[in-house]
């Protein structure tokens, strides 16, 4: 597969006489593709029924003509403010009860049907017309569903959707009422119109009740997406992606990739360590220019997941950006470094956001490769180098992980719903295994929940999942590699209840979490073979223990093959665990240092310093931000 | 009087074919009481008007059949959905003016009259069917009042009651803007009519209006309970009580106590530590599967004083709870330790929460003695180790106190409408001090503050009490003993302004507050003997000084029996003063170790070591976790 | 000019009997001025329509007769309660949509007619009666405009006059939507009636959405004040003021000062301190009880420029205040040393605030010159000695200062709309660039942002103005001394986009800021010269660079007079560089130790010791809160 860069582009943001010239850069720095449209709605639609596409077929037609390929975009993250009149209660509502308004972006509900045939309406029109161009080589449906918290509504229109969720999936309020749990402080219903939203309850409301207004609310963006690329098919043979968002859990994304051809994210590493990592203020401190070293690998590899193989990125960051608590300038090459890495997991393509920087509206504190004044930033030339340096690669061959990790939405719901200790969250739990297992120097895979045969790996880890899928638990019980699961896995049932027989139950293990607590972070339980659980721990009863906390109890049960963790490990006890475990799974291991990261594919080996300083390692010496690359052995 | 162990029970939770096996392990392991009923409304009443009592006929007879004595508790915490159809307008209104809807517990404003009438009217057929029931042996009213603070509500029924009862408080608008001092903006009223609640003010509303709106807010919780317990009254013998929770202070306890015959509260020590306790991290690692080596004695004290003497933990944390911000599972041997605490400071009656851990709904992490699968979780053994020494005790006799503390729920009210400074709370203020007596191996009383009878104490503490009552000032006056007043005492009047003759007003103390200041905590004022104030100090002209600030003002008026105290001692501070004012009020003292603490019956000396590790003190030794009781020198 | 003291007094919050006694001893301790009657509404007017003057008639009179001149409040902050009956919509809504009720003070909307027709009308008949009243020697609009959060007001009435106001401005919805770059989301608008207030959004608003909604909610209150100057002038001679409130920024306060005669502000140096200075703990806790160093200067500097060289104190802080987080006492003699530092920079008069604590409502704890008994509090005896000596002292002379530094309200709001970084604050810059001018015994003149003259300044320095206006840019141009321009300053339009060319756009400067970065405080940038950039820094392409980062980029370029500054320089940097620029301009420095400052005016050198211990330097002492005054050498 031969590897690509793009970059998203804006025509109706600059005057027309400036478009050719755009194009004729773009090509010229060897770029592939161009994503347009997925914000035009005003320009297209500038009235209701009124359309404009004169200007659209000759912003294609100009970049097309240079060469590009384009990837449409839906404009349906962006209804224009016309819509209002039309749908006064299309508008989401937070969980405050606040009705969300029109300004921004993203300014509807996923349940409101008339805004489902609205979206519907203008995505019929827009395939109709380029279904057939010979430009447009891809398509984006929406725009990163979910960011800026937009998949929970509390509408009216949500209230109503979710009532007949509800009724299609318990077919009668008693069994919901069971489902539940409801007798508990009597809040049994006797009809599904009786139930309101989760929010505003004078306390907790039953996490049951959340769970499925979580499971409903992804469902309905699932929906939204189906009614896009069914449409779509119908009038083009190019393959749809949809642009997913750096930690975004609100809604399944197997479930909408399920429905594409392509998954691809948006990927900013500057802004996501600053908005959106735990980690300690110094390693925050160090990475500051560069990202944390494994956020990006644990995208690539999940959505590498979500799309079956096949991944983009959609929107790279090429400099600061203009949301983030603090927005610092990358070091040098990292807008390099962040290509490169994507392409060593896989990446078909990797588009730079954006061409120019806006110096109006929202983003305008958002850099481009183009300055507002259309010279060009430093992401330009690191652009125009990886495309050089694709030119003289071969085509990528994927590599096999030996380790796979599982990765579920349900899960992330399960412990924002009920996280029993204010440090435990879903993606930190598996990220944090992620990493150790990163810092070995392992390829990953990450996989569905449901996955069912696991025989292309040597080991798996489950940690966190809170109910194990039936074809899950049945590859597991043949399984012949090395499994890690736990903390925490498969204590819950699919409506947020413990199952009796108490968890984890699995298959061939004797273990039984007898009880769990959990732990302020200056609370750690140290172990036996060092290091500690800390935030959480499981007192466990087992009969086969590998290893024990410092008082008395099991931390690592199992000493075959299948392995339960009754612990959250930090980082010297994961590391130790890991070692071990690929011990005995058979796969070899190459602790590294900080900063430095590999990825093989299939013949090459990938190197990745995140540091802000050079960094020498068994012969070899990475600059800052440097990538290296060497022939694997075959 | 005998003591006895108990559990909460929820037979609508179980399969009635469990209910029997349970009771007998209930008797087997030597509890007396069981709770039942007090969130059951959607069971003993499905649908308004359709009764099904035989369940709970059943269920009560068969905890009888094995022995068992049932507290029966009102379920109005808990009004079914049904309700809402009913009653649309019942529902409180948090203080941003959002509604707090169905789907938890205690989904109710206090001043909606549709709704006390749904409480009486449940409440009779209660009493009516089960007031003569040979098993029912005492009552609980509703359900931990205040819990997830509901005692305010700005509905509109809330707004309404408080227009009335100001009317019949003040008579006239302009003898209410008299006593709030309304020119002071431009705040006067013409009339009760266009008074509205206090919240969502432009800056602050009148602290004179905040007050009265608690005192209002108070009352309507006393109104609530009380028809409560005269319908109780009219149709059974059997004693009531209602299950305060730790550390609440937006209704007056000693109000409420007045129509029950047993003040009884629901003891967490861990999760209070953890979501209710201003200490230094430090002291919150240590204590974090023990509790606060204070807490519970303080609350101990308080309820002995709320029920005239008679007083129950209602509720017993048995493990890990779910609703703090983290949930450690307790060291082992303190299910034990608490409830021996309980009994050494004369309470009747410990039940622990719960029988069964529940595998469903809101509370599911919490655990019970027993586990969602029947076995026994660790406080199972302990509540029967505890039953098992209890049956070779003596009964208990009261031990008498040198020491009373004042506690006022008024002064709760005050200091938080007005702080004046971010840290100052009364209720840390009280406790700080009584936490300085502890240290000292003292029994203390906590008494009301409207006490007319000082003589049974050797020494009177009065923290922070706004007003002092007119009985507690004419107390003072001949009163032989030791009095610690201030700081801030009797420094507003009952509307909240300051009196004039300035603060503090004390009988024959010639002392004068002239200025006060808050501190931030790194700007404590030194003492000449030692110690420091901190976040308070007043500055008063006064006569007679035992004690200056290293500034030169007054820190401790009065050389006498009567004292005042300027500020907010320090530990060091405190523990010298308190030391010295035992010595000259007679009271012998022994200064206790970290977490080592001890209480006296008549006839008994108890100690607790609230260390995770054993300590060894005078000669004795106690394990962590350990008890240990002697026989006082008659 | 003499200079006088005075002080604010509430009549009506006192028994008439006390008037003549309070009026003797104001006068007796050296008194000028007594404020009166801007909360009073409601005993003027008891019902609509029904005036009741007598007894301001009679205040006024007592007060005139005692010898003293009155200030005359409009009471238009405090509307009573029979307004909201008349105009239940005039209230204001808040950013979360809230209504601000009535209760304390300021509520109501600035863009209410009604209101508006209220004010108009209550001000017409306070001026007929009292403008040629012979005790009236001043007038005092309104109170502290903006306090409380009360500019921005998302009320129906707010939008309507919003959308008004946008049409007079754009006059095609095409206009503003290309002003706005509305096609950024597709966020066009087809006419001025679709356009709502920008908040509630679903993520951020279009920034040039706020920003205009900014600049038309600083309209709003000019408009205000401006109909109650323009009445009040039809009927008095006496000058008016206004008196703007500490850190406020939220309308331009040059804008309102343009129609008053005197501008004031109400100076609370400890309440600043403690709730709206950013500063290290340790700074605020050496200053706790004296104020910052330069907090009060700075305030002083800027009314005087506001109110073009008439300046007062209309309220100072006697004592604790009641609103802070923390409420110390001053230090003995701050009560004195502040309204010295007020003279020293050339107030005309200095107001405390207030005669009588008041013991009731929401400031009873604010304390006055008296207690609420009426004994003396200390600043009672401060302010006699402060009258003491400006009865022995010459009248001011101002004298010149060479510096000056541009304060403009649009760069206040265009960073807060947009500060691109979590510490990136306007008045916090500017405030950071004043304290270095003052920590080197600078003179400073703040100065309008369209100052066209430049001359009268040997340096003038404009950090952050988001916009420099023509006729600062054409003095700039022909400007002889040193001027000191950035970080961040002229980098945006009037409607807060990016200018292309790219700023800073210079006269005669060669330099483009080619990338920004918000940076967190623990990744400073260090210079080649000493010190670093904090918080903000900019790459910049530049010709002359006097001085680079460590990283190799320009830290300040051009070697001629005009500078630009490419960061947010850290003290030391910051000192270093001042020096510097002030020994190319010709200005003496002499660098002070901490905490001490000094002032000149035309014949006298002031020194203050703003420290908690005695201060030596070059042969001076000072004891704590020392003042300290020298004459000049001719
Ligand atoms: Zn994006
Ligand atoms: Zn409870
Ligand atoms: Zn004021």
């Amino acid at each position: 597969m031969k590897r690509t860069l793009g970059v998203c582009y804006y025509p109706e943001h600059w005057p027309e006489t400036q478009w050719a010239e755009d194009a004729a850069r773009m090509a010229d720095i060897g770029l592939t593709w161009v994503r347009v449209g997925e914000f035009a709605w005003s320009r297209m639609e500038p009235e209701p029924g009124r359309m404009e596409w004169d200007w659209l077929d000759r912003a294609i037609g100009t970049l097309g003509a240079a060469g590009l390929k384009v990837v449409l975009g839906t404009p349906t993250a962006t209804p224009p403010r016309w819509m209002l009149a039309r749908h006064p209660d299309m508008l989401a509502v937070d969980v405050h009860g606040r009705t969300r308004g029109f300004g921004s972006r993203r300014h509807y509900c996923f349940s409101h049907d008339g805004y489902n045939a609205e979206s519907a309406r203008i995505v019929t029109l827009l395939a109709e017309r380029y279904g057939r161009s010979p430009h447009v080589a891809a398509w984006q449906t929406d725009n990163e569903y979910a960011c800026h918290d937009t998949v929970l509504s509390y509408s009216d229109a949500a209230r109503r959707a979710f009532r007949d969720w509800l009724a299609q999936r318990y077919q009668s309020p008693e069994a919901l009422n069971r489902a539940w749990g409801n007798v508990f402080w009597s809040m049994d219903y006797a009809s599904f119109d009786e139930i309101d939203l989760p929010n505003l309850t004078v306390t907790e409301a039953n996490p049951a009740h959340w769970m499925d207004f979580r499971r409903f609310s992804s469902d309905q963006v699932a929906r939204f997406n189906r009614v896009q690329t069914d449409i779509i098919r119908r009038h083009s043979d190019a393959p749809i992606a949809h642009n997913y968002m750096g930690r975004i859990t609100d809604f399944d994304h197997f479930a909408v990739g399920a429905d594409l051809d392509i998954a691809s994210w948006d990927a900013y590493p500057l802004g996501f360590l600053s908005d959106r990592l735990e980690a300690p203020a110094e390693h925050k401190r160090r990475f500051a220019r560069q990202g944390d070293p494994d956020f990006q690998a644990f995208h690539h590899d999940l959505y590498r997941a979500v799309g079956r193989g096949r991944w983009w990125i959609m929107e790279q960051q090429p400099g600061p950006v203009n949301w983030a608590p603090h927005n610092p300038d990358p070091l040098p090459g990292m807008a390099r470094l962040w290509a490169w890495e994507a392409f060593a997991h896989g990446a078909e393509a990797v588009c730079y956001f954006r061409w120019r920087q806006a110096p109006f509206a929202q983003e305008q504190m958002h850099a481009g490769l183009l300055r507002p004044d259309s010279a060009p930033a430093p992401a330009f030339h690191e652009a125009a180098q990886v495309a050089g340096e694709l030119a003289g690669m071969d085509d990528v061959e994927p590599a096999a992980a030996p380790v796979a990790l599982v990765f579920d939405y349900a899960s992330a719901w399960a412990w924002a719903t009920q996280p029993q200790g204010r440090d435990f969250d879903y993606f930190r739990l598996v990220f944090h295994l992620y990493k150790g297992l990163r810092r070995l120097g392992l390829n990953i895979d990450i996989i569905r929940p449901d996955t069912a045969d696991l025989s292309p790996w040597r080991m798996v880890l489950a940690p966190g999942t809170a109910t194990l899928s039936k074809p899950f638990l049945a590859a597991l019980e043949t399984y012949k590699g090395v499994s890690l699961i736990g903390p925490r896995s498969n204590s819950k049932t699919e409506t947020l209840a413990i199952p009796v027989p108490l968890p984890p139950n699995l298959p061939g293990l004797a273990c039984t979490v007898a009880r769990v607590e959990s732990l302020p972070p200056d609370l750690p339980v140290p172990l036996t073979g060092g290091g500690a659980f800390t935030f959480w721990r499981e007192k466990c009863e087992a009969a086969d223990v590998a290893e024990t906390t410092a008082d008395g109890w099991p931390a690592l049960i199992g000493t075959g093959g299948m392995r339960y963790l009754a612990g959250w490990p930090d980082d010297a006890a994961l590391d130790r665990m890991l070692s071990d475990l690929c011990g005995r799974a058979g796969i070899p291991v190459e602790p590294l240092p900080e900063g430095l990261r590999r990825r093989d594919t299939a013949t090459t080996r990938f190197w990745f310093n995140y540091n802000p300083e050079p960094v020498t390692f068994a012969g070899r010496t990475l600059p800052a931000a440097g990538v290296l690359w060497e022939p694997l052995e075959p």
